[in-house]
């Protein structure tokens, strides 16, 4: 029974008690696998978490809380709870048992009921644990984790250039909600927060409006907000051996919890897209490195060929400059390092300097982010041209553990279990 | 020639010089007619100014400017450009004439690319003209306008319980950008105020991620962050009658410049949605007066029957509470005054109290303000129980002109003309 179901019921008024029995029935149920911009459902259950791979969806709702108890078996309790509810709300259900128009009037509903009628969208959860988790900023270990820490986890260094607002970077949780109705990926953080309350409080929050990577060659590349394909390189769902390589967390790497998950870096990029805007066509090619129209690198004729690096402009010089942004995040000038991106596009409102607060929130997967995140980044902030037209204004790094697999599993069980 | 079509060629290499004359192609071309969720475009031509009775299209961005110029003739060249521009985005085009990978490699691009291959999403874009314009907060007439600055539009009061923020409240000029993919009101309101830079300046701006007004009885009504239907008596389109009566601006109504224009009243309205999420089910349909599953008036069995609010329940007490919103923001209750509603909900982030800085943002638009939004704001802000879990934290009110009849009309000509 879905939310477009249970609400043809409640308009015929015989929702009652009974919506709870029906909102237990089974979790399984026949849904047409989602991909970008369907309104169809995407499995929770699985090997992995979804939301890493599974093609990127529209839109971002992503969430970092603070943990407000010191009580290790409420905290367990709850990523139980959200457990259950976040696989309900994938499948297009409430978030709870009985509801948002449930069978009991004295009790606050069971779903807060903005995604009443709608399509499970493509939702996808995806729960992250942060550094201060494992030894908060007091170095307290307040829930015995400390010598469960990854050293992958380890905190990351400051980049040059760096602008960061600690009130919204870092966190001990965060989700992120993707889906292909914003309402849907807003209604799920705001049920997670609801049922975390009292345990867990929101640290910080972030919407994002318009993808800018692709996680499936079945995507066409979107355009980020200096209206440029970017992550053309990304990679994608379908590359298995290179996943392996480079997403998934594998048996050796640091301890058992996190075998089969993945490390999450989010950078909140502000861009500076008044003084882009200024810019000459040619220069804002120059800077990324690649054709704005097509998506080709300098020199080159086709968005997805590879790039050759040694190929000369008619003045002798490299079409794509050394300092170009495609050459320096390029896996040929960083060892082969490749992430998993899938970023979104973010409008804040205004900056009260007359400009829009405008920007990408960047979101990678990898398999350590200190040999992935951390050289690539290094190499940008030090000569990337384009870091004067962005200002880096948020961090966060999240251990993303293996998926759940089953009813009866939860969030963080290879951790707590 | 729409963007697809233009990045189809700049894919192929053919982009350059060319593409300016392609782009200065005839403006009007077939299309679908758009209605919510839909790719189509809507006319940006007619008598009426789209963007009001326009069937509400999924997403928002509205922005408030500043005029920075003392120079009459260069607002009013601006407000040209913006129309044709506007035009061309209602098409679907880029901004400019030579566009995002026009043939001009030296200088700026004409438009900002990042609705390159993007169809129309049933773009409006709708101006309108602040009380400021007219006459600034030291009293100075920049533009020879006072005199022209109808009743309609004298200053809002001040409403019982207002916590309005003077910075993102007011604006000289606004415009609102609906469309059914974000990234194309984004891309819109970007790009006018691109071409805008210095003449105006961005004084606020707000994403509304999900419609909470139905303008066309084709259209379900959504649901508002408290989840519930709201706003299900809104005036619609093919109300025509009650069009005249409530909408738009007639021939003796104030300065005749603003004829076949309307109103527009936004409030952003922050939802203190922890709290309400806390309240019981009972109580939330009692504050709302409906019932939160069907959105049938309390007492009541249909979302769109007739509300008789002396309908008694088993206690002997009115059904629908005396303090009910659905009840004090009734057009009976109100001296049969009406509105059209085309609100969004949204999510800006968190508010480093632990809680989303989520709400409504409300646009109404009618004849005149002080005889519709005021009355109705002043019995809701005096009695409406609902005030407990709201806070209006910001105003703007708007003369929005009639539409733009041709190409070569522009935006405030029946004004500066």
């Amino acid at each position: 029974m879905n939310r477009r179901k249970v609400i043809a019921l409640a308009g015929a008024g015989v929702v009652g008690a009974g919506a709870a029995a029906a909102g237990a029935a089974a979790l399984t149920r026949d849904h047409e696998p989602a991909t970008a911009g369907t309104s169809g459902a995407v499995d929770f259950y699985g090997e992995r978490q979804a939301g890493i791979v599974t093609p990127a969806q529209d839109r971002l709702h992503f969430v970092a809380f603070d943990v407000v108890t010191k009580d290790r078996d409420r905290l367990v309790e709850m990523l139980r709870e959200w457990t259950a509810a976040a696989a309900r709300m994938a499948a297009g259900r409430d978030a709870g048992l009985i509801g948002a128009v449930g069978g009991i009037p004295e009790a606050p509903p069971d779903d807060t009921g903005e995604a009443l009628g709608l399509p499970p969208s493509g939702l996808t959860l995806t729960i992250g644990f942060g550094p201060s988790l494992f030894r908060d900023a007091d170095g307290v270990d307040r829930f015995g984790l400390a010598a469960q820490r990854p050293a992958a986890l380890a905190d990351l260094p400051r980049f040059p250039g760096d602008a960061l607002d600690p009130k919204i970077s870092g966190g001990d949780l965060c989700v992120q909600a993707c889906a292909n109705d914003p309402q849907v990926a807003v209604h799920a953080i705001r049920n997670l927060a609801r049922i975390g309350f009292g345990t867990v409080s929101v640290r910080w929050s972030q919407l994002g409006f318009g993808r800018t990577s692709s996680t499936s060659t079945s995507q066409a590349t979107p355009r980020n907000l200096f209206g440029f394909k970017d992550g053309t390189a990304n990679l994608k769902a379908e590359e298995e051996s290179l996943l392996r390589e480079h997403l998934w967390v594998r048996p050796g790497d640091g301890p058992s919890w996190m075998e089969g998950g993945s490390y999450a870096v989010t950078r909140k990029i502000r861009m500076l897209v008044e003084t882009w805007d200024r810019t000459s066509l040619a220069e804002q090619e120059a800077i990324v490195g690649r054709a704005k129209g097509s998506g080709a690198p300098l020199g080159g004729k086709d968005e997805f060929e590879e790039i050759d690096f040694t190929t000369k402009g008619a003045d002798g010089q490299p079409a794509i400059p050394e300092v170009a942004h495609v050459r320096l995040a390029h896996p040929d000038q960083n060892g082969g390092v490749r992430l998993l991106r899938r970023g979104y596009n973010f409008v804040d409102g205004s900056d009260g300097l007359g400009r829009l607060d405008a920007g990408l929130f960047f979101i990678s997967y990898q398999r350590d982010p200190h040999k992935q995140f951390v050289p690539v980044q290094t190499a940008l902030a030090r000569n990337d041209v384009m870091n004067e037209y962005i200002r880096h204004v948020s961090s966060g790094l999240f251990a993303c553990p293996p998926g759940v697999r089953e009813q009866g599993d939860f969030w963080g069980r290879t951790l707590f279990g």
